[in-house]
């Protein structure tokens, strides 16, 4: 298997790379979401981000990737239980998954064969303590994301069928593609994304050139380019290293939380999720840059990526939602 | 498992906390319907409230939660029937739901494994003398409503087909949430809830600021936060179990009757059902208060709750449906 | 098990008791259909009639509820062939039922095990000698509604298919309740129930509280309030037995059929199977009213239960089908 | 079971009596689609037909009805090949039918549980020697239509799936009623039933006393009407059994042929089939009345229930097809 | 069996018996599509040449009618390999015939209760060497049709899924028949088909008497009648013989493939199959004159059924395709 | 089986043929769509191609035409591991195949009978190191393209369902044909399409009795055919070998990086797939050139097909894509 792309070789999208490095920071953030032109790498992006993080301690030909011999849950019949390295797992959800695929279901085959009602685990066990990637989230059932996102939201996976009553851990992050002309999502499903991005082509040639360029080495000159970028991202993954322990430090003072109330008011997003996530995302983003108490300057740059995906549709207003939000950020925050 | 957030930690919202009392403490008087915006709490008062009730007594891995050995259906092997403490259950029905995961069906795996016919218990099994919860109630196919409302009335689950005749106890406080942005459901089945209550999220800031900061230290600082508020947990408790005991001596005088006769008319709300609702309603809220009689006044402060969701549509009253309740009321009682 | 709610306490809705009096003296009529608001207690009066009438005598674990060991069908295997009484059945026919669960079908689950071709009995089998309540008949599929008044008219459940060839007897009356505002029936469908009525919720204050005080008093008095109504259901019991006895006697004058077929052509109405109902219908009255032949009153008395649904819609005419009725009944009759 | 209404005693509705009686003399003519209100009896005179007619004699038992022991398709298993007498076959195709249950398929039970390909009739082999009636045809899908036809007119059921290669006569006339106002048959499908005819409430208030009367006697007193009727009903069979042997003898001049091809001409019917079943009709109607050659008398008597479902629709003629009929063979045959 | 109707016999429709008579000369040329009335004979037609061409020499039980022993497929098990003459074959595709029936598919019955992957061959099969005919091809669905045309084409069957990888000869000539008025085939599928003839009903009397007057004699005087026709159906027999060995020495001047593609380029037919269709009915109808060499004047005949149905509609012209070929065959080609 | 159409005598089409011939050349420039008219020749053309290139090397028997034993999957069970030659595979892809056909699945009948978890390789097992073709792209479900994409991207099948878990290489060039105006792919597929090109019918006689005479002569003296075209089917398989070898050391310029990104940049296309391809295509075309580096000019020529169905669609530029494409060309690179 060829290795994914480097992370710090994406040029520019510096919005959707900041919203993942802030995933791995925070993992309860919750999911992102990726609007955008087809073609600028969200995918990419991704693969790239969780394999620049620390393999992952596990155990050998776990379903569920657990990281204590402990934690396998019972179903699962193994060998050995020896702990193994492995990178952070990226799974992808293709569209048109069964319900039975994303969470597992019964073993039809050694039901019939074996007499033995044994569980068949699906993607949601392989994504544990990894990411959850989905392409055109927007074209995908909405019975499907929304338990997708509710298992991302609790971290556990539980299927009850079929005479089966299994739980086991899927603890990951969700991270979903879409285009916004071909189909949106409900906005409840959309509140319970943690954050949102945009993405767009570079307008200038030089930039281009050097996507093409980057792209091309890697394609035809794999092993000089890789090494090229090994530092680059052994520096951000220590940087996210780092900011994971910052953050159990970070104050956070009264006034920045009557910010965070006031910008949401200001916004008339509904409900009380926006709130918690532009907390959490702006204490992620801190952390990230060392900083130890929360200002009101990290949530007026969180805001966008908080917030942009929580307002209602205002059909006299033509700016983009995530103009509106920083308009709002402008005249609520200064 | 993680305790869910304390009943009595939940900023504002009284009117939906006082519906859910009102079951807790009669829960003949059938389902709660929550409207409003998302990210206000529903799900989590339902499961605050589960929390803070006294566990209830039941025969160990007993799939109806049986109070006694005897009550345990027949078609349930345990091994033991040993008694046990339980929390009072709080079961979600998650959208997609098929009739066979709602009410039981056949264990098709033992009847092609070893042609023998079991039963496979359901949702509503587990939700015996419990609370079961839907998300976006108006979502979920009419069928599937139509069966929960009819069990939820009768406290009795019948699966009848493929050589199955089974039956058990089922008496759970149905509680559905909607947006009623979203699709309605139809007025038959709207009829058979008990009570509907609106919630919004609270519009001034130092509320905001508090829901924050209450969910933050839940997250942050659990321990410290459910000991905070462990007394008032208990006080709400201990209220609800005196009012069940009051409920049993309250008067009820002809002239409320007549109230409330004359109030439903003035409503034309259809039927009989949004009478004896508003009766028990009311008569519960009086328990609650720990008064003797049922008065006029316990009959004003329910009838929102208790007929907000019978009234035709009006289409030249612009008015919620809880302001014109409000306004007859004012006008029939004074 | 509780009781249901005994007929002589329900409140008003004289036609709708009528109507199901009359079939309970001359099932032949065929069955009933409710129009109306919910809550008018549809579902109730059907229970209390059924709880009226006297038990039957039926072999014990009869899947047809058989009145002579000799008519217990042949792939029904009871242990014993011994007389029992039960109250008349009340079946409900469940919104989303299938034809298999109506009619009964091939037991798969013996198919399957012990290679045997066993017929496992439906709704049909459990409703024969009593009654079959549909609740909100318009919903129903054409298909299992046209099958139930195909098999309400034969009386015997054919189920041929997968090498079945099984007949029962199925001798119930139908009680179907619809809201006309939610979707109507075929004219076919219609003109295939005996009898219509309509109920509603009333109007006044005194019948309201009477209701709520009746209703209240049977929930939370119950053995009383029973004991209560003992007598006056036994008075209506002893009525309809005697007027099954007068029916036989009971003489029909050349010039009353030709008041039934007068009326029928005036009101347009298609077919034969409004005369033949009027004339079952009013003759099962004359018999509840004790009188000796039949006269041009009871066929006037009863034209509205009988044709009212056999009308052609009248875009023109703003009146009910109910009003149409009386108004051509006084026009030809007098 | 109760005996079938007798034919004679069917009040009015000639046209349709008249079609099924030439049916029983030359079953070649094809079905018969009988259109009109509901309630007029079309079924009660199938079934009146098929007991009038002398039995059949048919080896006992035997899936098909055969004649001779010789005509037991192989495929049937039968204890004995005595010959008995049995009433002519009258068979209902019930709304819904599938196709496996009208052709016959596979028995699935016997495959699963012995290994063993059998084949398991289905309605088309019960209906053989006799007739098929359905029920509002115009509701019955297509493909159904379409498999009754071919079967009707080649006299054969052919089924070839899952490794059955099964033939078996199925010789029956097809009586089909439909109510037009309730969805057309393609024109394909009208094309290939032999005859059409229409039906209606009688208008007069006697006649439709007399058929109340005739009615309630049948129900009522039925051995005595039963054998008020023997002697015409046995009068009936006799006539058709010697036009049978007529029929044979008939003699076909040129001009009549004619007369024919002129009309059908004249009503742009298109195709053959009118024509040859005009021809058809006309002849056994000419036996019937004992006529020993084919007039133009008969083939005008005959023209509208054998061309009037034949006509293309025309928007600007407002006369219902019959009419049309009747006005062109006016205008070609004088 | 009855003997089909002799092709001699048939009155008129000289076009449709000239294009059938085509394919048995050179079968490559393609299916033939039937356009028109109901009634014409289109089925009659085909069973009629199938009936008239010389019997082949198959394998007897053959599955797909080899020719020799060697070409029998090794998954059909035959108890003999001797070869015995058998009617060429003539296949009836029904209306909703799924693709297993049509292609064959596995023997579940064999592989469920012996455990053997065995294949059960569909009509495909058994079309091998004659005619498949569907009546209302329009009516089929899309990708059956297309199926069709891909094996009519390839001249070989290939089934390819659950395990099952199979191939066998399937030659047959495609026809269809369909009413332009109750839906069309989709341009790719109709440029599939090679020769199309509309058909009529005859619209002079002397032609309708005599089309009566020969079915009537065919159903009612059959061996007199097949007697009759017989010399005039040897006659087309061995003409057609002949035409098959004439035209494997047959010329075709460059000058008339000019004539062949300027006609295809002035009627604007999209793709190339219009001239190898025309070149080669072109040649097979010079065969059949017994010609020694293609002119165009055997263009000029065939262009209307080998182009007709490859033109783009054009709405601005009124006229039918049939005469849009023959108008500019005139204005090209003179 | 008949050999192919050489590639070397199709006429014309020199668009379709260059794109075909760069995929040979470099098969990671992604698949090939053809757009137009029906009966041009696109499935003759990929088949002829696949046909003209050397044999492959595969292991026998092997499912997915391993070119080394090592590379035999362990799922599928050989005799022998001998290698063998066989053509460059092209499999077809049949509308309405479903995602097990294509991509393998559980083999049912081997669970079922032997209790063994078989995988049953699919289309695009046999695909590999091939072509795979799809007539009709734009008729398949989306989520079919969406797959086959995501393989052909990847190099690899993965299946993971039922208890499976199957990984194969699928490399292969995916082609597929459309008609524009019967139904249009998602933008999101289009642009995962490497090339496009449009085909038309020749519009002039010469080429058009060409093209006649040449297919003419493959079907009717089809050895001497062959023997005409092999020598420059053998020329253009030399040059394309030889390219393979000059596309490994072409030089690419900085400046013709640049033209590349100005180009689509002033094209509008999303994303950078369309760069990527562009690139990829001109170095391919400078290699069959035979040039060293690549020029402006190279990315001129093969700008059309690398970009065409990547621009957005402009309601107010009627000029086909292709024609915009060459005059924005125009204006950028001069």
């Amino acid at each position: 298997m060829k290795q994914p792309f480097p992370f710090s070789a994406i040029v520019g999208q510096d919005e959707m790379k900041q919203a993942m490095i802030l995933t791995a920071i925070d993992p309860s953030i919750g999911g992102v979401l990726v609007f955008g032109d087809r073609g600028t790498g969200k995918s990419t992006a991704v693969r790239a981000l969780a394999a620049l993080l620390p393999p992952i301690k596990a155990v050998q030909g776990c379903p569920v990737n657990s990281a204590k011999p402990g934690d396998v849950p019972d179903w699962a019949v193994l060998e050995t239980k020896k702990l193994a390295e492995m990178p952070t797992p990226v799974v992808d959800l293709p569209l048109g998954a069964t319900e039975d695929r994303v969470t597992g279901a019964l073993d039809i085959e050694k039901a019939l064969t074996k007499g033995e009602k044994a569980f068949q685990p699906g993607l949601l066990a392989r994504a544990n303590r990894g990411y959850l990637y989905i392409d055109e989230v927007n074209l995908l059932e909405d019975h499907i994301v929304d338990l997708l996102l509710d298992v991302a939201q609790s971290g556990e996976n539980v299927v009850e069928r079929e005479g089966l009553s299994i739980r086991h851990a899927a603890r990951f992050v969700l991270v979903g593609s879409g285009n916004p002309e071909e189909g949106e999502l409900r906005p409840q499903l959309l509140d319970r994304f943690g954050l949102s991005v945009e993405v767009a082509s570079p307008k200038d040639i030089a930039t281009r050139v050097e996507v093409i360029k980057r792209r091309d080495a890697f394609d035809n000159d794999n092993a000089a380019f890789m090494l090229r970028w090994q530092a680059e991202d052994a520096a951000i993954r220590d940087r996210i290293l780092t900011a994971r322990k910052t953050l159990k430090r970070l104050k956070t003072p009264e006034k920045t939380l009557h910010d965070v109330a006031e910008l949401c008011l200001a916004l008339g997003s509904d409900g009380l999720r926006g709130e918690l996530t532009l907390l959490k995302a702006a204490r992620a983003y801190a952390a990230w840059r060392n900083d130890t108490a929360l200002t009101r300057a990290h949530v007026k740059d969180m805001a966008p990526m908080a917030l942009r995906h929580r307002l209602r549709r205002d059909p006299l207003d033509e700016a983009g939602s995530g103009t509106r939000v920083a308009r709002i950020v402008e005249e609520t925050l200064g």
